[in-house]
């Protein structure tokens, strides 16, 4: 069994990470460290747990763990590991931004399977992809590794409420958010950055924009994306570039059907649709933003760096209404 | 033209009565006042006001109003008497729970129309009821009106989040409340002093329960009750009770329909529905909160104080979807 | 008094109209007709009339009438027309798409106020814009009528429930649409004849592309579009060109604070809000669909062509939450 | 391996009996039944399973089957075994409500594990019961086990659009329910026969009116319930009572926490809370309509009859936001 820690367990990526471990079938939790609340009950601040669990927060911090998955906010995991230290077979997933951009300095890997499968394997620290980063890069890396990437890409993309936080906040309240829709961001979100630099990856020189508007939906979870940019082969020849990137992945998907969010709430998959128009090639991306956006593709990673089944603990009942 | 004054002018019932009184044909809003913003565009607050007044947050008070609402905290309308006078014409509509109980030494009328329309219209002071007073009071007080309260009141509602108010809380973020529904303080709720209050004025000596659950729903606006109790008439006798109660009411209405809370989201209006099952007596009652259950009602109550039409600026186009 | 007529009364858009037209000022209703439902009350289809109106749904047509609305069915009206003739004075306003092109053989006149004030206070015949073409209409217009338009533009917008009428499909199944969301009919939406059209009017020659994915959200009402494209000038050029187009609109507003989409829900406004990025003028537009997009337009070209204030009858109070 | 038939498999109840059989440890699906699309892909209705499954509608059933559920409308339960013989060795759940009233002919057990265990495990066929009744039997049984029911009960339970199955009606179109609630069948509701009918078994002789108001949410999944009576004990007491009565529950738990629905959503589990309010004790009761209420509860049946783990492919991670 693979002895886990977490730290910082009281958001919604260390509650969906404590949800999806309870029940893997190859985890054990060691801890949830908690500097506010040691002592307390999980099920306490996690509540869809009562009756399941006796896990309590912990104040300790055990440093022979096999992993530690950081839910830390935004640059607080950098610190965090200023300050501690784990055993050298540690393996670390940190879910921030922290190291998702490269900089020669840090070892952290990108964890994004469908395009580091096998770079993740080898990883003993990995930076979780960011959920708009997730979704989009899924709908457009395809065709940059297919160096195909000619002309701007146009991004549209809605999020759940639990894209803000747990973190009470005027737009959080019910009655803003409740039937209300609104875009923020535009052009300037911070996953751009991320999404660039695969891109960039896979093909080198690519220098156009990707066009961004990021907007807040009225549910609580998920992220429907929509991009498209010029494109002067056939469908055909796109669905054949997409297939192929995706023949191995375990969670991603090529599909026919009509899209829309909960066909993949509360799974770790990524549906994705491609349409032709004009000199158009759309894609539709959908997916869970705390699984596969989040906490599901944490797990997945680390079901990779351990040589586990890709999908251990991730064959997720989808809630669907 | 009357000229009005609001004390507390960010909240959600002072958000309604700007709207109320902005279209209002015999209304002036004066100021509306806040010592934390003067100056600020009501606007910038209430901003689907945008484009439609030019309005702005007054720091100063005038005395010489002819009206002035205070949409204040519980507790701080009695505060804010005390530290502010104004001429002896200005007449109160106060929101708060401050003055509904009465104690002998205030003077405040308890503003429930559908049984104190005379009161009112003489009144200087108006205690304007609580949301779920008003819509339980209309549901079960014509058959104390008629004594004929024999045994004790279940009552069961649902209050939408705006009735939380404009404060961020756990059970107002949208991910916590969205597709969610609760229960609290059942039995235990404040505004059965007030139906209390109401029910032994019109039939003293009652003294049984009013057993009262409220609940929290996921929605913004509106309270659903249903009220049963013993009751050995005939459906047709209570419905003449009924009837007789509110056949001057300008709001209240006895229906056939089935009811359900849209019918009565964004107006002023309240929909009663009488049922007979074996020997209980089953009323639903269904009112908008920030209306009928407050904003709404306070104009009304000033309709009637100053003598004019009672439907006055209170023609609400309902929102229905 | 204007007397008033509306054919096909037990839609989303009928149903608006009788609200509206209730409680106009300088309005009688004097038939709603219905050939399934004659006799049947107004308040027993559209509930939210419970208490207030006796109006009955009607098999008989008045044709001296002044002003008739058609709620029919796209492709519905010009069979009607066909087959009733109404006075020579009967003013015509058509709600569906039947007479929104240009085709050289009828008379109807593009009901989009902001573009042709002059021509619908003429006008006898109106055809009442979609409601996406309106949003998207007024977002991109302005810099169509200064001849600036010189790229493609993108465009994203999402709309209630009430977009796709009372009928009962798949897609408005509550469980369905409940926190879920999706784009549907990308790059071909029907409503992109009448932009074009309007774009062609102002800037002759135009021939780019509008590139627009139309999504469903999970609200009722409302419109939340954004729009960009290539821009040459500064922001403040183009707000002075905005500012100057709309400087006489009754109902739209350039605003500079953030917008969301319940600012305008239950209004009949559209508020804009512009903002510069490298090369691109994103412009994000919000209406009601129902209102601004479709019966309170309705009504605001009725008010025109009868000479009235062009907002009588259209000071609605916002639901807001 | 057992293998596992499903007859009726477009509905809600099927669709999750197919996601939750789909991930269990020991069964396979050897075929879902439906006579209108035999050969469609089950992933083209329930497309939540899109990517995961190639399982198609099957036009024939296996009468050698290990088990059968029936996810037929009520009546068509008795219609189809009258029609379609098994194997003496299938077993059969039906989740209609076809059997779960005892009349003496057919032997069918009522499978609610909480006070049938026993029965159920030596059990052929059995009658899932309702969600109400599920929710409400769970908050009142342990009451009548220790024949301490006095007095009438006082039930007000709220529940998901899913409640109403996947037909197409008013009452679930989207912009009817969205922000919506209403009262239905008040003292009336079907599910009262089986409420009573266990009580009685419980506590012979109990004869008592249960009071039952029905009511529908704007939310999809769950059922929150209320009931409450007069209990002359004490609080501690009465828990006493309860945890006796769960203390082998696999999925039923008392806790201290203040009850939300979304505790329970997406799990099977049943959470009760008691209290008490001068001489009424109070029980809230919360489920998933779809899994404790009627999916969910057929596998824990299933598994019960089989003599495998009771909790065996139901640990499912809440969906919880």
């Amino acid at each position: 069994m693979i002895s886990a820690g977490i730290i910082g367990g009281a958001g919604y990526t260390a509650g969906e990470l404590i949800r999806i471990l309870l029940r893997h079938p190859e985890v054990n939790i060691n801890f949830v460290y908690s500097t506010s609340q040691p002592g307390k009950p999980v099920a306490a601040v996690h509540q869809d747990l009562l009756g399941e669990t006796d896990l309590q927060f912990s104040g300790e911090i055990d440093k022979d763990i096999d992993v530690v998955f950081l839910c830390l906010g935004h640059g607080n995991s950098v610190k965090f590991l200023s300050e501690h230290q784990f055993s050298e077979e540690t393996k670390i997933v940190d879910l921030s931004t922290d190291y998702r951009m490269a900089d020669g300095k840090h070892s952290f890997v990108y964890g994004l399977p469908e395009f580091k499968k096998e770079e993740i394997k080898k990883a003993d620290f990995i930076a979780n992809p960011g959920c708009f980063a997730t979704a989009i890069s899924l709908a457009i890396l395809p065709l940059a590794k297919a160096k195909l990437t000619k002309d701007e890409w146009h991004v549209n993309a809605v999020t759940g409420a639990t894209g803000a936080g747990t973190s009470l906040s005027p737009t959080t309240h019910f009655t803003w958010r409740d039937n209300n829709f609104s875009a923020y961001k535009a052009f300037e979100h911070q996953h751009l950055n991320e999404i660039g630099q695969s891109l960039n990856l896979l093909q080198p020189g690519f220098s156009t924009q990707i066009n961004f508007i990021p907007n807040r939906g009225n549910f609580s979870r998920g992220i429907h994306a929509t991009a498209y940019t010029k494109f002067s082969g056939s469908l055909e020849e796109a669905k054949d570039l997409y297939m192929e990137a995706y023949k191995d992945a375990a969670f991603t998907f090529l599909v026919e059907e009509e899209l829309h969010l909960k066909q993949v709430v509360n799974t770790n998959k990524c549906l994705l649709k491609l349409q032709k128009f004009g000199d158009k090639l759309l894609i539709t991306s959908i997916i869970d933003n705390l699984l596969k956006g989040a906490s599901g593709q944490a797990v997945q990673n680390m079901n990779l760096m351990f040589g586990i089944e890709e999908t251990a603990g991730l064959k997720l009942k989808a809630n669907y209404f």
